[in-house]
């Protein structure tokens, strides 16, 4: 038979097996360097105690005859629904308006699967590569580029933007670490409410934010109800990259131009190929939830921003010029007149760094690299310890 | 934004949502009752101790850094992918042909994905929804179906099958319980092979046949690695239905017309809106392949097999026409001259007992109910007893 067309669209590889491919290169020819990862925003901090105990015993309910249990709803068992509805949106939605997933990366693909091939999306550039390879994945050909950039904030200048039937925002942003302000996301609301496009909100990094100005849901946004659906995730928030949990939030008010119901939709995509995430993912879940759960994640979240902040002043002392990092995990470096790869190259080879080239996230990413700081305490401190000692920063990257 | 055209094909339920519903209803108007399922395929019985152990263990390593692991590869971890390769296929396959997922339901939309829309699909009826519903979703226009039934061995006729681009195949077979012969499967391949056709066999319940002489997957016939794609899951093989483990194996001979591999593109999918399966869930994997594990599950695949033959005996001794439930987990039931739907209602509020009526898996099923041999034995046993005592079997349907 022949090949799906639309799997010619895609780059060879998706970005982080490439950097992973680079990295084991540089590994098979330096097999002593002891190599520092700050590229894929991979939690490293185990999950905390009071949650791990729910796991355990979720797992042990399993082997008994009285606890056991199946399959459980594609949704999501109703306590954990319910505990995110409450917690992270303080009822501003419904739990039924909430539904579990295995995580965000897997609900974007299923709402690209939801809306088909025939629209026309809008993506932050730089953006998570996602948004855009799942959507070539499902045929979508109208791809609209919004750059963000320092000269705007990071946040798309909307009066250049056309119209599109979709529009992914992120924030705290991946890559770029910017945080979108209130009336930012209000101009956005009203831009797709009188555009009648949906917004797909990504807010897995949501936890990071501190500054209580700033919106961690698109919900908080008058509006919001008719016009996004918002993803998010358990990864960031309680060391479950590995786990495997997040969800979707679809209003009752999301409506297609035919007056039907955009849940409706996507519960039947749910329960048509989807059958849950895994039921000990989801009870430990809850415990997130729970009043130790909740203190313990919160310290967790202080973690990482704590080495954001270590990173980000480490940079600034020497003269790079940093985004992001506060209120987020990701920090934003320029490289003026440089190339991402190179720029990538030369940490890997000169500090045995691995950092993300910003290209990897779309051309207004070129000249950037991401750091995360995702990284246990004591990487953090060598990285920055080699950055100020490195020939790197010295002599190799012209600043 | 407008509705995806895609959508209004599907009917408005997806069938075991819509099982719950009724049954739901029912239970409003007769709260006492006590209702025996018998309808979705779901495991009810523990999840052996050794496995669980190392569940318990995988959950409790996520709680200590030097044991913490984040996100895996997107494939599953390499141990579990060589056991599967091992066990299960005798190193008929190799490791990297093996990609561990969260299920198989789960696995066929993500196939959809990578087929598109632009294809022809051939379908057995009766056939587990998915099959269909999951490629109405990506578009797909042309679906031929198979007719299975007592006339053809509940196997397709291939000589009467128009060449597709996609033959689905489910041995032992959802909902029939028929298993393919050797010499059925190698018609298949060959057909497949003159055809320059992909085959999607679906094996989630391979661990059910007993009888040597049966193939316990399509790799065990000669020519299958050109033609051949195979799902598999662990739910019913160690009851992980709720905890969501399976697998896909894609062969590296399996190319499209341009000579590209169908392995590689897959691998792009699941690496771009796929994170990998739970990581609590493949740890628990590999401990099913452990020596005690794997003596366990089989004790676990003889109990559901007990269930299926006790009910088999019970239905056949009051005179139905009971079709599977021999190296197979699920019975197929004639009631020929009714409708499907109309013997569920009877034997949900006669006997209160909830099957699967069989026109939920095509055309060619109505008529039937489908019973499934999932269930605590006392609750089988309770069930056999109803049936010979109820006023149902002795006046309500016409046998």
């Amino acid at each position: 038979m022949k090949r799906n067309p639309n799997m010619t669209q895609l780059k060879a590889n998706y970005l982080f097996p490439e950097i992973n491919s680079r990295k084991k290169q540089f590994l098979a020819k330096n097999p002593d360097a002891s190599i520092i990862s700050l590229g894929i925003g991979d939690t490293t901090e185990p999950i905390p105690q009071s949650i791990v105990q729910v796991l355990e015993e979720a797992s042990s309910n399993l082997g008994m005859q009285k606890t056991y249990s199946g399959y459980g709803p594609e949704q999501g068992i109703q306590t954990l629904r319910q505990k995110i509805a409450q917690k992270i949106y303080t009822n501003q939605v419904n739990a039924d308006e909430v539904f579990v997933s295995d995580g965000a990366k897997c609900d974007i693909g299923r709402l690209q699967m939801l809306f088909g091939s025939d629209i026309s999306i809008a993506v932050q550039d730089p953006a998570y590569p996602v948004y855009i390879e799942g959507s070539l994945i499902q045929g979508v050909t109208e791809v609209i580029s919004m750059p963000c950039c320092p000269e705007n904030d990071f946040f798309p200048d909307l009066t250049t933007v056309p119209r599109t039937d979709l529009i992914y925002i992120c924030s705290p942003n991946n890559p770029t670490g910017a945080v979108a302000t209130k009336s930012q996301l209000e101009e956005l609301v009203k831009f797709a409410s009188n555009n009648r496009s949906i917004i797909i909100f990504d807010a897995a990094y949501a936890n990071y934010i501190q500054d209580p100005s700033l919106p961690k849901s698109i919900f908080e946004i008058e509006g919001a109800r008719e016009v996004a659906i918002e993803i998010g995730s358990f990864s960031k928030l309680a060391g479950f990259t590995g786990v495997r949990l997040g969800w979707t939030v679809i209003p009752k008010e999301l409506k297609y131009d035919d007056g039907s119901s955009v849940r409706a939709d996507w519960n039947r995509i749910t329960s048509t190929i989807f059958n849950g995430a895994s039921n000990i993912a989801q009870i430990g879940g809850c415990a997130v939830f729970e009043e130790s759960g909740f203190e313990e994640i919160k310290s967790l979240t202080k973690y990482y921003l704590d080495n954001a902040s270590i990173i980000k002043e480490a940079l600034e002392n020497l003269g790079h010029e940093v985004f992001g990092g506060v209120n987020a995990p990701y920090l934003w470096v320029r490289f003026k007149g440089q190339k991402s790869w190179d720029v990538f190259q030369n940490f890997l080879e000169q500090l045995h760094i691995v950092t993300t080239p910003g290209s990897g996230f779309g051309e207004a990413g070129e000249g950037y690299v991401r750091f995360t700081a995702f990284g246990h305490r004591e990487n953090i401190l060598e990285a920055v310890e080699r950055l100020k000692a490195g020939t790197f920063s010295n002599c190799c990257i012209a600043r």
